[in-house]
């Protein structure tokens, strides 16, 4: 007997452990390198304010094209330079732009955009979320963004989860230029969806627009000038020298560790979670978005010259 | 034909105008008297931190009773004086207590409470919210709390929504004593709910907490101690005298104003609004909380000794 019991003992202590549940960070960090998407530098927009801090934001061209070209042409055209954050609405909004003064827009914008709020599902890949939406006759992701869609009308729109950026508009029908922009610091106005044009999201710094103070005036708006963050400049991405812009990839929507990422998210058995909860909305299964690394960025092909010449 | 067509263009002047549509704000502003219940001083956790600002917080003793008689316990016993922030995670928490310390407990804290994770459904009023929750079997409203429930189950627990209140705990099966809380400041973490006790909400002054720093350490953690957000205070306000002490009401979640509220909410066609969702989800439709107006603090009957003479 006594041998017997040392013996299972020997093949309890032989079996492996029992696998450490993983957590959504795992699978992220765990992704092989073919499950990201580099983003197109000319899709990146770089905010730096006077406060020294640097916000980035990814364009969202698939879903709003005129205001994101009208957004790239007033990054072009310096016309950010002197603006400023003057809203900030706790759990709500982060807006900035050029409210106090009328200055005029560079040639190449479009003053009256079509309202952008949503666009043809024709030509998106969806990845169902799989979970309920209360906004949408359904929930998803296509080309590495979160949308509500409606197989039946045939549109889908992108979402205003937390980080996403829209258009501030006034009264309909004007749809704001694209100089005017907020980011969503709160819970997710979903609300808002398919009556504002988003264009896109925060990749990096969210943390630094959602520190600043609360605006004390009506819907967060700060009451003095002298209350505002500056801008000092936004540029493109592309705008920057090469070796000096940031780069940055997006987790491909249709890649299985994104459905194994948002099958974690809404299943957690990791650290102390005890009740899974067995579902999850679509804004608290933030699509996955890295700075590219330096390692597949020495792999990636070089360009080439006509004359067969190809620079670092 | 000349003087038929002005006859039927007095007739439109003459008729009234189109109702404005409410906002959710609009309908808070007119609900009535009847529609507010006043707030047990016992519930109200009074946080004074060294910079000046004050949070006040709500607490839930419906859902968590040992938890929540634990924290009055904490507070009379004054066990937060020389706590702290010290964890600010963006778009996740704020936590604060004596984290760094073995600082003991008073007394009556009961040191290893039970999960106070659900509840039993009976005994609550419940008003369904009528739209889907990804978290739970059903989602609505008792007491003047946001809820998840399961009628199956007969279960019903508090939701992880913006503001709301938790129990720092380790690993299972710890479930925190109460002197270490976090307050939700994102996108309601939802997976978190039925995993640990939550015992309130920030009432008033949650932006005094979601403008603090990031931590920079993992979890939002501070690195150092000298980036902590010191505590001066924390009390009830049964602990502050009469005329000094903050009064709240929270909105009937049983009364018409309130499902006229949660409708609004789920169907904006006020201000720039041109495409109502038809939904909302729980944590979308916070529950209206005010401070008590001094008119209706008149009207309250005053407290009268036994010899029949009244306090003012």
């Amino acid at each position: 007997m006594r041998s017997l019991l040392l013996a299972s003992t020997v093949l309890l202590l032989a079996a492996a452990p029992p696998a450490k549940p993983k957590t959504p960070s795992d699978i992220v960090a765990a992704a092989p390198a073919n499950a990201w998407k580099d983003v197109d530098p000319d899709d990146l927009m770089v905010i730096d304010l006077r406060n020294g801090a640097r916000v980035i934001i990814q364009l969202a061209p698939q879903f709003a094209p005129v205001h994101v070209a009208n957004i790239r042409a007033l990054a072009k055209g310096g016309w950010w330079s002197g603006a400023a954050i003057y809203r900030v609405q706790d759990n709500y909004v982060v807006q900035w732009g050029n409210n106090e003064t009328e200055k005029a827009f560079p040639k190449r914008v479009v003053e009256k955009p079509p309202a952008e709020y949503h666009r043809s599902l024709k030509g998106l890949t969806v990845r169902p979320l799989g979970y309920a939406d209360d906004y949408a006759a359904k929930a998803g992701f296509a080309s590495g963004w979160p949308i509500g869609y409606d197989p039946k009308a045939g549109t889908a729109n992108l979402t205003h989860c937390y980080g996403y950026v829209g258009v501030a508009r006034g009264l309909a029908p004007d749809t704001g230029t694209g100089g005017e922009l907020y980011a969503i610091i709160g819970h997710a106005p979903r609300q808002l969806d398919r009556n504002i044009a988003v264009v896109g999201r925060v990749v990096e710094g969210i943390e630094r627009m959602s520190v600043l103070p609360r605006g004390t005036e009506a819907l967060g708006f700060y009451k003095e000038q002298g209350q505002y963050a500056p801008i000092s400049s936004v540029r493109l991405a592309s705008e920057i020298p090469a070796s000096k812009r940031p780069t940055f990839q997006v987790m491909d929507t249709m890649s299985a560790t994104f459905g194994a990422y948002v099958a974690s998210r809404a299943n957690r058995n990791d650290d102390f979670y005890t009740r899974p909860a067995g579902g999850v909305d679509l804004c608290n299964a933030p699509v996955p978005v890295r700075r590219k690394p330096a390692a597949s960025s020495a792999m990636r092909p070089r360009p080439c010259r006509g004359d067969g010449s190809c620079a670092g």
